[in-house]
């Protein structure tokens, strides 16, 4: 299914440029299905090690296809990384590999749900399991920039995930965090709306930005994937997004959900090149801790993208 | 909306009786909409002082609707307690005046989900915002025992929600469970099938029982009820429930969902009525404790009910 995404990438995107990473065998099916102009826009680089998903993410530690990426960024080889495979592997190899930003001790992991009133960013949902109310309380800075860097939102809405909207509502971790936003400064013009419910995550009526903790927004996001699964296919305009990209690395990483089909790993590609083009991770970071040496520039060209 | 959803379940349901207890101007408007055979069905207990959504649930401790309701109960003059009002109030009123099972320190809500492959019970819901891995060991056998017993389930899979299947996968609560859980004595040869993900809630094909902590089951269910609406509507036989039984009392108590419109009160109404007249909640306790004095007859002449 990787092939195949990249398959439908390169033929959706005439700028895009792939590094496969990964066994040849597997790369050669991609090269041989091209033409050959599309062809020049591939490059492979040979590695045979993966990380599986029932192995400890330390293992990404070691020789892995998802450490040789991050060695080819790092290199300069390839611009951004997407990957299908473990979650945690890529989580650490990315951070070991490109650096956190200040303070961020587990990066997050961003979803984007298109909601009725446009789209709904819903962090985390999978970096880091057990955040402190700190760590929470940074999503939302996180949340808001990434919102109005990554989807153009003015001024966004940023609400803390809670079983009910009524101030108290919640776990000793809402509980600490919800007055900490209340009295946070966020950035982009946002302002933060208080408690809200699994409801609004996906109808987007009271919030642009939802913050949770990476347990609750990944069971969460798989749950509306089941009940969308439920309901005969997506709604129109309102699927589950199958990519999310991770927020506290200093590069572009976008992480595949684990049973990603080739139309996932595709949008996985597009949404790392929407957010390469925009330059949204190092504005998202000059954002939050002011200016840097990196370029800032917006190099996109494209539209909205939908993942 | 409580006097829409009680007008609803007298209508449908003949042997319904209903003891209102409330401000006697809205139970009056119940009784005047009713012809006189189904009026001998209600009686009016006024009570004025309800617990507000934004009050602390102790307030139930004091003189309120709930407590009076839970009164009742005790007094013998009904069988069943359904609320519509705050959750936290209703399970602190029914846990001080029905009691708890042994060991229970917060009961569990119970909500059941119509899935492709039959009924997923799902626990917790909103009673323990941060239970022990204990306590989640334990709701698995509440959960195995309910659906044998409430929707006639056949050596219920039970099933644990994380972040994925594979083992070690998941937060520390999760990591302690799943290992107590595999070494676990379920009743009604229930068996743990292991981690499960929020897909496998819509869709009820891996588990027929999916454990987890309330505060990511109250959201799952909210997010579950708003990709519904996305959806245009619930599917065909896979609506988000709008009540839930409470279980770890000794008594038959459900609670609405807090934004629940008459349908929804009237749902309530008949989960109780079917959960009382099977015995449900002496039959549950009476295979997770053994014996007890109480009466376990099924009292059930209905079929299935859906929530």
């Amino acid at each position: 299914m990787v092939v195949d995404g990249a398959l439908r990438a390169v033929r959706a995107d005439p700028d895009l440029h792939l590094l496969l990473v990964g066994p040849t065998e597997v790369a050669g099916a991609v090269v041989d299905a091209l033409d050959p102009v599309q062809r020049a826009r591939i490059t492979v680089r040979p590695v045979h090690a993966a990380v599986g998903m029932a192995d400890h993410p330390s293992a990404a530690r070691g020789e892995s296809t998802v450490r040789a990426a991050v060695a080819a960024i790092r290199a300069g080889l390839a611009d951004a990384l997407v990957s299908a495979g473990s979650t945690g592997a890529t989580v650490t190899a990315a951070s070991l590999g490109l650096g956190r930003w200040p303070d961020v001790r587990r990066p997050a992991l961003v979803a984007t749900l298109p909601a009725v009133g446009g789209p709904v960013v819903l962090l985390d949902v999978g970096g880091s399991l057990e955040p402190r109310p700190g760590t929470l309380a940074r999503h939302a800075l996180f949340g808001a920039a990434y919102a109005a860097v990554a989807h153009a939102v003015a001024e966004p809405r940023v609400g803390l995930l809670s079983v009910g909207t009524e101030t108290g509502k919640g776990d000793r971790a809402r509980r600490q965090t919800d007055p900490a936003l209340r009295a946070a400064l966020l950035p982009c013009d946002a302002r933060y709306v208080g408690l809200v419910e699994g409801y609004d995550v996906c109808l987007g009526t009271r919030a642009d930005v939802v913050v949770t903790d990476g347990f609750t927004g990944n069971v969460l996001l798989k749950a509306v994937e089941g009940a969308y699964a439920m309901a005969g296919g997506p709604p129109a305009g309102g699927r589950a997004p199958r990519a999310a990209a991770l927020l506290g690395v200093a590069g572009t990483v976008v992480v595949c959900h684990g049973a990603a089909v080739g139309e996932d790993v595709a949008s996985g590609i597009a949404l790392a090149a929407h957010l390469w083009r925009r330059g949204a991770t190092d504005r998202v970071s000059a954002l939050l801790y002011g200016g840097g040496t990196e370029d800032r520039t917006d190099r996109s060209t494209d539209t909205e993208v939908r993942t």
